[in-house]
């Protein structure tokens, strides 16, 4: 990859933006102090923000506008304004100028703009949404999370073959674990294009990375790197696994507030308590990546804070650094005699999850 | 109705069966000493547990079979042994003998054989499995978790009038709240089923207590005291949430074990953090419950304990005193004017999530 630049920001998206943006991107920059970057934004608003944050001033070019994407704006409408900072953004990307583009701003928009402007990867049918969350086993790689609410057997391969490239690029690991989620891991259990997706995995490249079915409780178990589902079930699994973590949360506040006894065993406990909670935190794992697009598209959560958006600019950082597209141009070439990738989906296949 | 007992309960199911029935029975009969129950199993190993078990005893009476269906054995072959201590307890319900079946033993049989003897309640298209778990606003029902991997629009429809049942007759709940599971709030989102579903409820007599759709975190949250989705995502839903949980507390005992200080604040803490697993603990919510056939039949999980059992016994003893097909079939009439229960289920609706 010849991009000028490793990245493109739109310093406009988020909740606190510009200001958790340039904060962000200048915790990044003292993990990437050699890369360049591309800052769209209100140059009146950034101008002082890049004089207090000196490492992200260092490393980066601002492009001015004006413009700005709300974040309730309908992306048929975000589509009309072509001078927006997220659109310069991701125009960067499209044009080969940066390799890839990180924005906290409007979900839906982004997300439209980046398919329709930078496109689909040639050989990919449809990108996928996947995250990294936590378990007992170390970093897991979910996807899709619920850019395709139906997916064909074909899709299923491909997810499967994105998470390998993404956990090879952005968790380091040299042969990831495949799961593929089910209600059970017997073989017989679940839908068809459940079948004949395992069956084409087994018979591909990923073969012998391949574990077969996994169930829910294996995400937080970490029984694989990789867990390939349709974005229906991602998503409603993600969303159902945070909010149980959640309760945990508002249940141990309130264990620990109860008495001056349990005030003090929390005083006792905290190292090891913040560390559990910084673990877990979402903000360590902020930064759902689109994959499958001719260019990287990171999203940062609208509320992240500056470590927050800095997880995402690493994230997006290392798949522009470690060639992530190469890798799954690789991995399609070796997936041409796979026979819902190599040959055309056929109708019951195409039918949905 | 008039059972002659509440409920026929296979003796020789579960991993500490009989010893684990017969003490959960006993339990369970300290909160309804009126009833009486047949207790399905080898006479030579319950009596000496009756001996022991004097409230378990005085509300039930032995059927004698030496017969049982193994764990591991194929429902196939399962419905062979026609002499089965679970076999005789469904055989039980489906005369009218008793008013439900518990069993902790092998699942695929008890699903198999409830379908194929005590049948599917007239007016149902298919039984779901339905489950409580614990939120942050009380406890909430989950249905279908299972059953049914592809689910139509009347399907989800079903789902939701059982459940609205089940909350009334075993959570007491005078007017239960009923979400369905989705990858977004907003009206436009999921498939057609879904959407249509959500119309179909919002014209029906439920329409009142119909919330809309819900997401993954609103299970833990609590939104609704009813959650309606397909037996696929239900599955995955239940597994990822009771995953992370457990995750969560693998990782509090690695905080409280870590010091002299931890193991301190861990004595000092500790009545609410039992509290805490108490309120968690799977064991509470036993029993995995069958709507939708022309019986109660309730799984309870096959490593459960006396306290488990009972919680199951519990559920089901619930559901036939405050006749819970009879709501079924309330509900059913008052639906008749709902398009995709009162009409034909059309091929694109038929065609699964």
């Amino acid at each position: 990859m010849t991009d000028t630049y490793s990245l493109a920001i739109d310093a406009m998206g988020g909740d606190a933006a510009p200001a958790s943006v340039v904060a962000g991107l200048d915790l990044a920059a003292e993990r990437h102090p050699g890369s360049r970057v591309l800052l769209f934004g209100d140059q009146v608003a950034l101008a002082p923000l890049l004089a207090r944050f000196k490492r992200a001033a260092a490393i980066c070019t601002v492009r001015h506008t004006a413009e700005a994407i709300s974040s309730d704006l309908k992306p048929t409408q975000a589509l009309r304004l072509r001078g927006a900072s997220m659109r310069l953004a991701i125009d960067a990307v499209a044009s080969g100028e940066a390799g890839g583009v990180v924005s906290a701003g409007n979900t839906g928009a982004l997300l439209a703009l980046a398919k329709i402007v930078i496109k689909t990867l040639p050989g990919i049918d449809r990108p996928a949404m996947a995250a990294i969350s936590p378990s007992a086993r170390g970093d897991v790689v979910m996807l899709d999370l619920g850019a395709n609410v139906q997916c064909t057997t074909r899709n299923l391969i491909e997810f499967a073959l994105m998470g390998d490239v993404f956990a090879r690029t952005v968790l380091g690991l040299p042969a990831p674990t495949i799961g593929l989620l089910n209600v059970g891991s017997e073989e017989l259990k679940g839908s068809d294009q459940l079948r004949l997706a395992a069956e084409g995995l087994r018979a591909s490249h990923l073969g012998p990375q391949f574990y077969g079915f996994v169930e829910g409780h294996d995400i937080a178990a970490g029984t694989t790197d990789v867990i390939v589902t349709d974005g229906f079930t991602g998503n409603v699994a993600l969303k159902t696994g945070e909010g149980a973590l959640k309760l945990m949360g508002t249940m141990l506040r309130q264990v620990f507030s109860a008495s001056i006894a349990t005030r003090i065993a929390y005083l006792l406990a905290r190292p090891g308590l913040d560390r559990l909670r910084e673990w877990l935190d979402p903000q360590r794992y902020n930064g759902a990546v689109m994959l499958g697009l001719a260019g990287v598209v990171v999203k940062s959560h609208g509320g992240a804070d500056a470590r927050g958006f800095a997880s995402a600019v690493d994230v997006a950082m290392d798949m522009v650094v470690h060639r992530f597209n190469e890798g799954i141009r690789d991995g399609l070439a070796r997936m041409q005699h796979v026979p819902p990738i190599a040959g055309q989906v056929s109708a019951p296949l195409a039918r949905g999850i």
